[in-house]
């Protein structure tokens, strides 16, 4: 199987520490977002969303879409569990990975690209006023994981998780708006050193 | 456990819907979304996120986000299977989910919420032009499911699945948006009396 991925992206570093959280070693090829080699005929065969990473599979079937990749190769290799174990397990997991992703993730994504000039060329039309919608949004979400984590060792309970990928990749990716954890935040400051710490945080 | 939705929002239905394939009954309890009873004090405490539906375990915790609240009986209740049932198909399962609630339900959600005047007091600060953004990729997502299901059954594959509620409950959400499917979408249209003709699409 070959994976395709932008190496800078915060999409395609959460299936790399997935991965490495699993032990599980895959064939990757770099695309260039930026310079849109995924928008090129045979990338748009695999991946009609044109998005990075998607997955190749021997057979030529792709599986694209961060979320269903980790989901394959957890169902191929279930240990270490990162999406929980026992039904309210496996709920409280998928139900932070959300909110992470649509409370988080998603404002971040939409303040870069609706608000950063050099995103014009991928993100047509822009729509400035989105991305300002998007920016307090942010702050608000690391305000509610900083409580949350006052309680908790990771985002969805005592266990790492996917969750946490997706935050950790979530907050990284903050330096394109210049956004950064401060004083205020604690606990996710504490939560963030001990998952960047992780040897998977550097695949 | 007690569920709590707003019977007229398109989430909770993709619950319904969900526990009626299973042939699972769960006591609910309405919320008027309209009215702001999602955002009272005692629901605040139980969903942060001011959304429905959640499900309130006996024990008094809460699984929040549709797609966590399905996931939870799925586990409780495995048959049948709405996720997948090998790692492909639940890889699969998986992508499409996530490709028709990015690509369809969300710009729908969007152009409603950030486009209609009633929804004004919910949604704060309305960014009209994301929602006039969000139209032509509601059309762009309609052709691109139709040419896929003119290959096959489902959204995911040859078998029904949580896919395809997402799917049916966002196609029958355009009415907000006075859109409809047309005789340019006969694949998708095919899919959709068949999906609609459940009888959990009543639920």
């Amino acid at each position: 199987m070959l994976l395709y991925e932008d190496k800078r992206a915060p999409n395609p570093r959460r299936v790399r520490i997935f991965l490495a959280e699993k032990g599980i070693e895959v064939e990757r090829r770099n695309i260039d977002i930026m310079a849109q080699e995924h928008k090129a005929a045979d990338m748009l065969t695999r991946n009609p969303m044109a998005r990075t990473p998607f997955l190749e599979l021997d057979d030529g079937r792709v599986i694209a879409e961060t979320i269903a990749i980790c989901r394959y190769f957890e169902a191929l290799q279930p240990e270490p569990a990162l999406f929980g174990r026992d039904p309210v397990e496996i709920a409280m997991v998928e139900m932070w990975q959300r909110r992470v992703e649509q409370g988080l993730f998603m404002p971040i994504s939409f303040a870069f690209r609706h608000g950063n000039p050099r995103m014009a060329h991928l993100e047509t039309p822009q729509v400035p006023a989105w991305a300002e919608v998007n920016l307090p949004k942010i702050g608000d979400a690391l305000n509610f994981l900083n409580g949350e984590l006052s309680g908790r060792a990771f985002i969805a309970g005592d266990d790492y998780s996917v969750a946490d990928i997706t935050a950790l990749c979530a907050i990284d990716f903050m330096r394109v708006l210049k956004l950064t954890l401060g004083e205020e935040h604690p606990h996710l400051s504490r939560w963030h050193g001990d998952v960047a710490g992780r040897p998977s945080a550097a695949a």
